[in-house]
């Protein structure tokens, strides 16, 4: 694949309305309490590319007429779409960074233009090992919360 | 977001050798014992569009020749992007399909080009809320393995 394909795929998504962050790494040593806090608007192209990715077309997160009448009351996000930006968070940490483990609640849903903040702090070390609790945000509302352990070179 | 814009995300994923699955939901009655199997090839595409959702652009899975250094040998795609076909899977299942918890272990790197294969079994009821075991495998080997807690309508 091409540099012209990716830069296709980028900009269809910038059409979208797709929020291309900017990945870098933070500074500091890992150790226990160390804090990482990162966001992210989902917007509906999100949801879509997440959908071709997974291949999960699930009419809760598509389909208005039939999520409206779910407890919903309307379309939501993927749940793992939104833990998938705690793969991002984990990957800004110092060093070069391996997800090993990976435990999350889905608690309340997030919906289509919700901007979802990921707050994670190092709650153990073992050796090169972490383990990281999670916090998926909207506003004050937690939507997703569990932690995730890596390894740190 | 028009039907146009999804066209061209959708056109744009192709053209990158993406594999756009055709969504199914089985039959059946969901009980203990019930399993499900799926599949799908993890390309350059999938790995790029992740992290635009994500914002996940660790080195280890875009620069081969930072991931040639590490202990995988080369780029290696998200754990996440895996175990999203997981939620695929899972919202394959008879019913309307909320994921409630997931737990996964990243066992071993799937490289791009890769078929995943995700298999899963019921292994828990209660009232409509169900346990299923989950295995992620390329080939005979193990990727991810873990379980997920849904409830279904």
């Amino acid at each position: 694949m091409g540099i012209m394909e990716f830069e296709n795929l980028r900009k269809a998504y910038l059409d979208c309305g797709g929020e291309v962050k900017k990945f870098e790494k933070l500074e500091g040593e890992l150790d226990i309490g160390y804090k990482i806090s990162y966001e992210k608007k989902i917007c509906e192209a999100d949801v879509f590319l997440f959908a071709l990715v997974s291949g999960d077309f699930n009419p809760v997160h598509f389909d208005e007429e039939f999520a409206a009448k779910t407890k919903f009351g309307g379309r939501v996000v993927h749940g793992m779409l939104t833990t998938s930006l705690v793969s991002a968070a984990l990957a800004m940490l110092p060093g070069t960074i391996v997800l090993l483990e990976s435990y999350f609640q889905y608690v309340s849903p997030v919906k289509i233009g919700d901007i979802v903040k990921v707050d994670g702090e190092v709650v153990e070390k073992k050796k090169n090992r972490y383990k990281i609790e999670v916090k998926c945000k909207v506003g004050d509302r937690d939507v997703a919360v569990g932690w995730a352990k890596i390894l740190a070179w």
